[in-house]
C-alpha cells in the first residue's frame, strides 16, 4: 500500500495553502534575529499534519473560517516550539532534512527561540480572543512535558508496563493530536457532542501515530527515516515491541534481556534484542495495537454523513497508521 | 546603608507566608519526578521580588486578595521556568546556592521542567478564569525572549548603543516586574488610572533592577554575590558602564576596546576594560541613572495616601537600587 500525504490532504489543498500564508505572516518579527530563524523554520518542510488535522476536523463539522486558521497556527506554533526544544535536549543535528536550530545558533537561541514561540502562540489565540483554544493547548503542552518526564522517571527504574506506556503516549504526544481535532470542530460548531467526538478520534490517531513511530524505530529504513533504527533502545526507552516480548516471555528470559539493555552496550545488545523482539510478536502485537486504534478513530466519525472530507480524514488515519517514515 | 529585604517585607509578612503556601501547593504533581524537582525548587531559597511586587501593589490599591495570590503564583511559576531555562543555556553549575536543575538532573529534565512550569503557570490563570492576567504575563514572556534574543543578536555585531541596551533590559527583565505590578494592582482595583500608574512603577523600578545588576557584575563582590565579576565582559555582552565609557571616549580609543574585547582574551582585556570604564565614568554613569529610574519609578506612586504600604514600596525600590547581591 502506497499513502502519499500530498494526495491524502489534496481535498483542503487550498485551504492549507492559506492556513501557510496566515502562519507566515504570524511567525513575523521585528527582531531581525527572530525573524531570520522564523524564515529558516519556514524553510523546513514538515509534514503539517496538526494543522491538516484542524482543518480536516473543522470542515467535517462545518466550514473552515478565521477562526480555524487561528488554531491552526496556534498548535503548529506550540508544535514547532517543542521540536526545538526537542533538538535541544536530544542534541540532535537535523531535523526535517536541514541542519537543527541548535546546530545553526547553538543552545541557548534555539532553547529562547523555543520560549518564544510557545508564548507567541499563546499570544495569538489571547489576541484574538480564543479563550477556550488556549485552555486546550496549555493543557496539552503540560500533558506532553508530563508525558516525557513520566516516561524518564519510568525508563530509569528500568519499569514500564504497558497500561503506564500508553498513559505516556497519550499524554506526550495523543495530548496535542487531540487538541488540534477538537480545536478545530469547536472552530466551526457549537454541537458539543460533535466536538467530543473529534476529540476522541484525536486521541486514538495520536496514540496510533506514536504506537507506529515506536514501531517504525524497529523497522524503519534509514533512507526513508532520516534516522537509524533502534534509537529508542540505544537510549535504554521501553516502547510497546519491547514490553510486549518481555511480558510474553519467561521471567528468567525477561530478567535477562532487562539486564542487557541496561547494562550491557547497545552494539552487543542490539541484535540479541531485536530477535527477542520478533520471536515473542513484539511488532505483530504492536500493528495490531496499531490498527484497533486506527478503527476506534474512524468509528467515532462513522455517523458523519458521507463527504470527501470525511473520506479523507479516514485515509489521513490509514496513513498515521501504516506511513513508513 | 544596609538594607535588608526581609525587614523591608515585614509589613507583608503574614501575606508572603500565604502565598508561599499557595505557590508551594500549586507546584504538587502526580508525577513523581516532577513533585520530587519540584520539592527541590521549594528548597532553593529565592528572594522573592516578583511575588512581594505582586502583594505591594495590591496592597497599595486596595486589599491583597484571592487573585492576588493567584497572580502571584502565575508570575513565580513562569519567572522559575525562565531561570531553569536560562541555567540549561549557560550551562550553570548553581542557582541560590543549591546546584541547579540542570546540575541534578542533566539539561533534558530541565528543558522539560521549564516547559511545564510555563504551561502549569498558564493553566493556573486560565483554570481560574483570570484571562486578564494570562495577556499580561504571556506578553511578558514573549518580551522577555525577544529581549534577550536582541541581547544577542546586537552583541553579535558589537554594536549596542544606549538606547538599544535600554530596549533589551526593558524587554529581558522590566517586562515581567512591570507585569508583576500591573497584576497586583489589578487583582485590587477597577481603577485604570492607578493599574497603570503600578504598570509604569514596575517597568522603571524594573530597568533600575537590571542596571544595578549589570554594575554589580563590574563592582560586585564574588563573596556576597555568588559569582565572580566580570562575567558579562568574558561572554562579549555589552551593558552600560562599558557602552557608556565607549560613547565617552575617543573614536581612535572606543576602537582599541571594542576590538579588544572581541579578540583577545578575557583574562587579557579583563583589567584593561576595567580600568576604561572607571576612567571614563561608566560605573558612575550607571549609578546615576540607576537611581533616576529609582526617583521615576517613586513618583508614580506620590499620589498614593501614605502608608505603611507605600513606605514599604519605596524602600523596596531604594533595596533595588542598592543591593549588593
Amino acid at each position: 500500500m502506497d499513502l502519499d500525504l500530498r494526495k491524502i490532504s489534496e481535498p483542503i489543498k487550498d485551504e492549507l495553502d492559506e492556513f501557510k500564508k496566515a502562519f507566515r505572516l504570524a511567525m513575523k518579527s521585528k527582531v531581525a534575529l527572530i525573524d531570520l530563524i522564523s524564515k529558516y523554520i519556514l524553510s523546513q518542510k514538515g509534514k503539517k499534519i496538526r494543522p491538516i488535522l484542524v482543518l480536516l476536523s473543522a470542515k467535517l463539522c462545518g466550514e473552515i473560517n478565521e477562526r480555524t486558521y487561528i488554531g491552526a497556527t496556534l498548535v503548529e506554533m506550540l508544535h514547532t516550539a517543542t521540536l526545538i526544544h526537542d533538538d535541544v535536549v536530544d542534541d540532535a543535528k537535523t531535523r526535517r532534512g536541514l541542519a537543527s536550530i541548535n546546530a545553526v545558533w547553538k543552545n541557548k537561541i534555539a532553547v529562547l527561540m523555543g520560549d518564544y514561540l510557545l508564548s507567541r502562540g499563546l499570544l495569538h489565540a489571547l489576541e484574538n480572543n480564543e479563550y477556550n483554544f488556549l485552555q486546550i493547548t496549555s493543557r496539552a503542552v503540560k500533558r506532553m512535558s508530563e508525558g516525557e518526564l513520566l516516561q524518564i522517571q519510568k525508563n530509569r527504574k528500568l519499569a514500564v508496563d504497558e497500561e503506564t506506556y500508553f498513559r505516556i503516549i497519550s499524554d506526550k504526544t495523543a495530548s496535542l493530536i487531540t487538541a488540534c481535532c477538537e480545536i478545530g470542530a469547536a472552530s466551526a460548531t457549537d454541537n458539543k457532542s460533535n466536538v467530543a467526538l473529534l476529540s476522541e478520534f484525536g486521541e486514538s490517531a495520536g496514540i496510533a501515530f506514536q504506537l507506529r513511530d515506536d514501531l517504525l524505530d524497529y523497522v524503519g529504513k534509514k533512507k526513508i527515516m532520516g534516522k537509524s533504527a533502534g534509537s529508542d533502545l540505544k537510549e535504554k526507552k521501553f516502547t510497546l515491541p519491547l514490553i510486549h516480548a518481555l511480558n510474553n516471555s519467561s521471567k528468567r528470559e525477561s530478567k535477562e534481556i532487562v539486564n542487557l539493555v541496561k547494562n550491557g552496550s547497545y552494539s552487543k545488545s542490539k541484535n540479541i534484542v531485536f530477535d527477542f523482539i520478533k520471536e515473542h510478536n513484539g511488532i505483530e502485537y504492536t500493528e495490531q495495537k496499531t490498527a484497533e486504534f486506527c478503527e476506534t478513530a474512524k468509528s467515532k466519525i462513522i455517523n458523519f454523513k458521507p463527504s470527501e472530507t470525511k473520506e479523507t480524514l479516514v485515509n489521513f488515519v490509514d496513513f498515521i497508521g501504516e506511513r513508513v517514515n
